[in-house]
């Protein structure tokens, strides 16, 4: 038995999966796994064990290709319209239907146009080719002939093939048994009902729907807590009756070390910690997938790529490597990529992903502007079917995207939320259709003109409203302390969460103090600061504050109550050259019809009064 | 009601295309089916019925990222080792494990390393930012906002976010029920003992593995033979109880015009023949592809394209759209198509095929050398990696591509048969890495190297030895005549067949009976010429001749006997610079080695004595 050997620091990913790999190649029977016969219509999505071979040819027999008479073509040599050739039926011509096969000794079919009939004789009027109108035995492939490889993955037609050229059966690989194992004490179900400190297990799911992805049989087994004994024998049963194991261990401190340790105790552990970011969903990519695809005996496909530009800096540690995930948009000519939030644990990165880029690990990172190959998860097409909103968000936005979908299969909304001043700076870069935008301009208590007019001076742009939203003060549920209106700030038994410096909300409440007069610092808790609506909402249902300005959905999001104060414009804005193209026109009819209006009044908090109405033209 | 128009010529695919969508436009129901809650683990591949919205942020709660102390920020400012900043335990400070929540009123968490601990009080040695090592509610998706827009196909990251953000079941389109009718009664279910005029019915198990690939649930019926009442009761019975009923008719020529009566009968006829090449996969791509996914309410996703250059002039009807199935390959820096058989049953094409590209209805076709744009069946990065072999064709080719496909894993050989001389002119033009060669000089007796001088002048060439093929006469089973070598085809009860002029098996056949001092013309049948083995082999099957010289293989596949004769050397005729290229050394290792060498004598007929040597440079 090879000394088991315990590695307890991080180690770079080439190493990791160089030891992996050796391993694997030590191991006996860690080759393809055994065959099963499977009936050619059950074959679908598995691989070949074994090469197939045809056992007939196709087509097996020579067959007429036309309705007329089989003949052997050197018997109409010279045949015409004026001088005809007359041959016996039954011994030199012979009726054939389509799909019948040729009699002994004929090698051609006569078309029913070209032939005179005379009871026991036919009269050609056209010559004729050597298998002309013949579909000849093993035109398609010929008997003992290879119809598909070893390690193939069988798509549509190559059951098809299979089942032409005379298989009923196909030996293919068995399809590995992978066991699951989420393991934490603080991990739950998934479920609308979790409390704080809880974490709602989903990787496991996540990696059963890509095991059966990629061919293998997943087993979700249910969350183990963290007891030594009881994960030990959970993970020797399972070991029992699977190909894999899989442990997924939860984010506490103790779960990670009891996995490792009783890998070790069972068997080698080759590795424990891999540097390389972010965590779970790449580990299992970079790990689990080459291991099935090995234990299939057939190669994991590519991703296509794609080169793109980067649009912000991103700094990387040096001694790890980095799949950053990012969405990719292509605005006239340029495909730019766009870095997406890094954490491990981060789910909606991988829904928004349109491709991962890899960091290395002696790299510090990427400057803005640099060219990075890009692996893509949708098709290069999608890219280029995708209008690129960036700015400020919305909920409407996401009703927007989602209506976009629905009416025009294939075309998407890609949103980014930086803020509706990182908005223009986006189109300014070139780097977005379109920008969400609600940007009041304090002196003049006009929205976005002027901001538009710094940041894209020279352009053409339009400002198409989407919607006026309703910005109102977020209070726990049944209003205890019966809040009512900014005056109420100033109560010295009201604790008030602001926002920060900048954001739209903290202009907008800003500019109505200044219009009631009313000195802010005057306002308990003017001063502290969050960053996003959600934010303020979650102090005041901890109860560390009583109240903030907020928009109503994230006073929903905590089922807190809600008191309707101020509105304020969010408009689109459009470089005309956008606004005129192919690729916006759908999104602007539905901005602009009934049934889209109907669903963000349904909403509640907003005012469609001037929605899809062009309400600024800028440098005109 | 509609009347009931009844079209019986071939109309044009865009306007048979027109005529179904205005159709299905005007159909009640027929826009997305109704939808049906699923478990969120259930629902892969599975398309949305309704937005997925959150109802839970993702986190849900402000939590510890780090373990160590949450605290306030502000009360950490300007903490160092120089000057620690003293908190209290419970008041100010907090023991905190990743995961756990933040208590109220703290937005930063300290690293353990950063605190030294007193008892009731901890000291500070370095300051945190606001929210540092905290993730923070929201910070991937906030409560309300949308997770997955309606339309969309699930998979294992969506199903992944769904769970996050609270979601057990998600509302999914039902999968569409098609009913799958091969109708004729010339067709039989796969097997290896078919009989001349029966054909495999191999469509419906092709479409019904597209449908399930598409989303929807197929159901295959039996084959129904061609019998008006039975074929119109079986499509009623089929349509009640089916989203759609998809009737394949047979080759023969009443099965399809049963199939257009019953649906007049029934309903609408809209088009009678589109004039679209080939038939059936073409026609079930156009129209039940789109048809699905409109079922689905989603966007069918579209193929990736690559520009590459045409081999061959290819002539196309006027008045047919064409979809052209190629080969493609990247010989140099050029990548090249070549065209595939075109007929509408040739299965193999469509498992040989790369790409698809589309002939206009008014182009005559296409010139050799135009650039095409290719609708890719593979990924770009897979023809990357394809050898390709054009040149005559052996078994031992179509063995050596089952073991490099298997041995390496994304390699794969793709092989074409043109005859010897083809694959020297496809190696001139640039088109293949290699090509399999037999040419006999008659005069000199030698293989290849005159051919390889003629063809390919100036180029560094190298001759690989892939084996030495027994060439012989293919006899009945049992060889009732008791032919025993090439002196009985002098005998005048034996009847030859031969091969056409300029296949290397009637240049062996001319050279030997030269050197035996015979005259051709005294053997029965000399002139009746043959294109393949296999037509050869058929015609000593069918009872026409009584032997024919061929390969082993021929005789095998349709269960004839063999009498051992002649040698051929085929060799794999290989310019230098593919010779010493990265993408061959797998393959001419493979060659090389002794397991492909007792495959190759396992499969009879061949002498491997010289197996992968260099038997020749020319040019060197």
């Amino acid at each position: 038995m090879v000394p088991r050997k315990v590695y307890l620091e991080d180690i770079p990913l080439d190493e990791a999966s160089r030891r992996f790999e050796a391993a694997l190649a030590a191991a006996d029977g860690l080759g393809p796994i055994g065959p099963e016969r499977v009936p050619v219509a059950e074959a679908l999505g598995r691989v070949t064990a074994a090469p197939v071979w045809a056992s007939i040819s196709s087509p097996h027999y020579h067959g007429a290709a036309m309705d007329g008479a089989a003949v052997r073509a050197e018997n109409a040599l010279g045949a015409s319209e004026a001088s005809p050739v007359r041959l016996r039926l039954g011994a030199q011509a012979f009726w054939v239907d389509t799909g019948d096969p040729l009699p002994p000794d004929t090698n051609a079919v006569i078309m029913l146009e070209h032939i005179q009939s005379f009871g026991e004789q036919i009269e050609i009027m056209a010559p004729v080719a050597p298998w002309q109108h013949v579909r000849s035995m093993g035109e398609d492939i010929v008997a003992t002939e290879l119809v598909l490889p070893e390690g193939k993955m069988l798509g549509p037609v190559d059951l098809g093939a299979a089942a032409a050229c005379g298989c009923t059966h196909v030996e293919v690989r068995r399809r590995p048994r992978v066991a699951i194992m989420p393991t934490g004490t603080e991990l739950v179900e998934p479920g609308p009902d979790v409390k704080p400190g809880q974490i709602i297990e989903f990787n496991s799911l996540m990696l059963a729907s890509q095991i059966s992805e990629w061919g293998g049989a997943p087993c979700r087994l249910p969350v183990t807590p963290d007891d030594y004994p009881l994960l030990k024998q959970r993970i020797e049963t399972a070991l029992g009756d699977h190909d894999v194991v899989v442990v997924n261990a939860g984010s506490s401190a103790g779960s990670e070390d009891f996995t490792a340790r009783i890998v070790a105790e069972l068997g080698d552990l080759l590795v424990h910690g891999v540097a390389v970011r972010p965590g779970h969903p790449v580990i299992l990519e970079l790990f689990v997938r080459p291991l099935l695809f090995r234990l299939l005996g057939s190669a994991p496909p590519e991703r296509p790529r794609m080169q793109a530009t980067i649009t912000r800096k991103v700094l990387s540690p040096m001694g790890e490597d980095e799949y950053l995930r990012v969405k990719l948009g292509k605005v006239g000519n340029r495909v730019t990529a766009t870095p997406l939030q890094r954490g491990a644990g981060v789910i909606m990165s991988l829904v928004r992903a349109d491709g991962i880029t890899l960091i290395p690990r002696f790299s510090e990172g990427l400057h803005a502007g640099t060219e990075i190959t890009v692996e893509l998860l949708r098709g290069p097409e999608e890219i280029e079917r995708t209008i690129v909103a960036i700015g400020s968000h919305d909920l409407t936005l996401d009703l927007l995207s989602s209506e976009l979908s629905k009416r025009h299969r294939g075309l998407t909304l890609s949103s980014s939320n930086v803020g509706s001043l990182g908005g223009l700076i986006a189109l300014q870069r070139g780097e977005a259709h379109l920008s969400g935008s609600h940007l009041l301009d304090e002196e003049s208590g006009e929205y976005n003109v002027t901001y538009v007019r710094r940041y894209l001076a020279g352009r053409p742009i339009l400002l198409v409203n989407l919607a006026y939203r309703e910005q109102g003060l977020i209070v726990p549920r049944g209003n205890p302390k019966r809040i009512g209106g900014l005056e109420d700030l100033l109560r010295p038994d009201v604790q008030f969460v602001n926002r920060q410096k900048g954001a739209g909300t903290r202009v907008l409440l800003d500019y109505r103090l200044k219009q009631m007069g009313v000195d802010p610092l005057q306002i308990n808790g003017y001063t502290r600061e969050e960053f996003t609506h959600l934010m303020v909402a979650a102090s005041v249902a901890g109860g560390t504050a009583d109240t903030g300005l907020g928009i109503l959905a994230a006073a929903r999001a905590l089922r807190l109550d809600f008191v309707p104060l101020l509105k304020e414009r969010y408009d689109l804005v459009v470089p005309r050259e956008h606004y005129e193209s192919e690729l916006l026109r759908p999104l602007l009819e539905i901005v602009r019809g009934p049934d889209f209006r109907r669903q963000v009044e349904a909403l509640g908090g907003y005012d469609t009064s001037q929605m899809g109405e062009v309400v600024g033209e800028v440098n005109a």
